[in-house]
């Protein structure tokens, strides 16, 4: 059976969408109201998809820093009220609107925060995973057809869109650019851990394989060991990485680490731990920046080697600093890229990916360490906040 | 005949190293003694070539930004006098030092800043052209291998040396990691020109080629017209870009490009002028920095186009400002670099670098804009300041 979960094992889900289909739908969601103010779990409106757009039932979503990051409302710029955060999920088809023909209702598929139009200049081309028009946009809050919202309160004020997917809610709505369809083949990858190639699993993995192309037998050094960091050492032991050095000040992250192909660890704050330019003969071939803070990027950046050395941020920097390299740095040929989504283009390589998963090239099993009924959301962000979760897993 | 200006047509230059290896050389020489002061042509002693080292007569030196900014000590830290600049040159081996078996007298060389031992981790990977022991380093002042100098002033005190070359001499030593042996073939390569291959030239057209890799029907933008700026614009038209623009405030340098491959001009003090993106559809495939200035760096960084644009630095960086990059525009996929020597391994392709130039794949004539005797150093620098020649050549 593909998805163990799924009730009749033919691949699609026993939704019955002739009941919804064209209606909006009544249904619980978690609203953002304020920066750092606590999520109410609520009744709201969604409306039908429109041209272009899909509605889907979300089964599982779970919780990322950019999610932590906007309900902090850490860049004011970026601030909207009331939201529907979250962005990491899996889900079923409900219904889909004018035009969308290749997905269709009970398909099993991912929101992707970073979308793939087909057509655009970056779509039509190999070297990108941008979208002009569905790329990752922490500013835009409603949909792109028609400029409004499909979610509204009960007494019908808007209540704006998130990163594309806005998944914190039981139904959401998405242009069919940000919807990823799964395949059904002969493994068993869990609706559940499908979730997490919905962004974190597949950013970090594909920043090992895509952006920094990590050879067999090369030397890593990962600076952060959250879900996007572990996912990144998982992604380049399963390219036969000698040397995985994970970095984080907090020593609970080893354990797991571990597991995840870590092979040596230092924690910046005990000082008799070795320097990663001494332990790897000169520094690593690749180092993955994962925190988002400006003096880790830089020992990032230090901690590969010179020559050929290459640094990829994956962290979010909100901060307004200046990247902290000296132009005359770059002479020693360490090079800097970012990596946005693993450098992966969603819709046409996510599906073989998940294959890959499901056939354990890379293994998703250690990265959901709690799991919660959705009406917990706020204690989930807690368990994230705390360190304490990679991923809490929340049910609908 | 290989070399036009040379005697005897069989690729060896009529010395008479009899009567002057071992022994050491009383010749002139350009030696600076303080920061912006003028150079004081006289009589210095040239002491034989150690193990490993080769002393070679220089016919034809000329002047770089790179001996601009050491000459008026723009980096405190690298100062040191008396000292004798210069790293662009052509000569003849006068004599070599134990151990040297791939050189010998007569042999037409060129000097390079940036050498290359062929046993390092540098030398032995194809991914950098640096080299640990010969790379180019400013600070360095003495030879390799004792740790003292090969120049002393006729009452015996020692004058330093530059850039691994010194080449503001009649004679010179360097160590033999720093000399290139360039081919005799069936082309008619002036040792004029030569002197080009020695660092302007092959930075430029290197970072075009080896750093960037344009590829036939490319845009490009060169920011900086000077005689770098102008060999990438050389380079980038000898792979067939299809648009060259050329950034530069000197509108006298507009004509020269022309003749360079540069398709369009742009005069950032002229605002009525096109902005890059809006004429190349987005932005350039490949920008590259040769002014060392940082508000001119982020606008070569921005004319790429976001997904795949790439941009090159070349131009020195001596303030302490950092890059003018924030952390999350490379999220937007352009990418930065550096480049040094243009990526050429000197000792290993030089000499085919040098047969391409003899076939014409990349014109050297435009590059000398002036030719002055030696004596006349301090009025070839004031050209340069004067951003009135590209290269003024100084005969010895």
């Amino acid at each position: 059976m593909a998805y163990p979960e799924m009730a009749n094992g033919n691949g699609s889900w026993s939704l019955k969408p002739s009941k919804t289909k064209g209606k909006s739908i009544t249904c619980k969601a978690a609203v953002a109201y304020g920066p750092g103010k606590p999520f109410v779990v609520e009744e709201i409106i969604v409306h039908p998809p429109q041209k272009m757009e899909v509605r889907i039932k979300i089964l599982y979503t779970s919780i990322c820093h950019t999610d932590l990051s906007a309900w902090r409302g850490e860049n004011e710029a970026q601030r909207a009220y009331p939201r529907i955060l979250g962005h990491e999920a899996s889900g079923i088809v409900e219904s889909v609107g004018e035009g969308v023909s290749e997905l269709k209702e009970g398909d099993v598929v991912v929101p992707i925060f970073n979308g793939e139009c087909g057509e655009c200049c970056y779509c039509t081309c190999e070297k990108s995973n941008m979208c002009e028009r569905f790329g990752v946009n922490p500013m835009k809050k409603v949909m792109e057809g028609d400029g409004t919202t499909r979610f509204s309160t009960l007494n019908d004020k808007p209540i704006f869109h998130f990163l594309n997917t806005s998944t914190f809610s039981e139904y959401t709505v998405l242009d069919s650019a940000c919807v990823v369809k799964l395949p059904h083949s002969d493994h068993n990858l869990s609706l559940k851990n499908l979730t997490l190639l919905s962004c974190g699993v597949s950013t970090g993995v594909g920043a090992a394989w895509n952006t920094a192309n990590v050879h067999s037998g090369s030397s890593v050094a990962v600076f952060g060991l959250g879900a996007v960091g572990l996912a990144v050492a998982e992604g380049a032991r399963a390219r036969g990485a000698s040397k995985i050095v994970g970095v984080d000040i907090n020593p609970d992250k080893f354990i797991k680490a571990q597991a995840m192909g870590v092979t040596d660890f230092i924690n910046p704050k005990d000082k008799e731990k070795p320097r990663i330019r001494e332990m790897t003969d000169g520094g690593v071939h690749y180092s993955f920046e994962c925190t988002g803070n400006s003096d880790v990027l830089r020992d990032s950046f230090l901690s590969a080697h010179e020559g050929w050395g290459l640094t990829v941020v994956l962290g979010i920097h909100s901060s307004p600093k200046l990247l902290p390299i000296h132009p005359m740095e770059l002479f020693d040929g360490r090079q800097i890229v970012g990596s946005v989504f693993g450098g992966f283009k969603g819709k046409s390589q996510l599906p073989h990916f998940a294959t890959q998963c499901g056939h354990g090239v890379v293994k998703l099993d250690n990265f959901i360490t709690h799991e919660l009924p959705f009406e917990e959301i706020n204690q989930a962000f807690d368990l994230l906040i705390a360190g304490k979760s990679l991923r809490c897993l929340l049910h609908f």
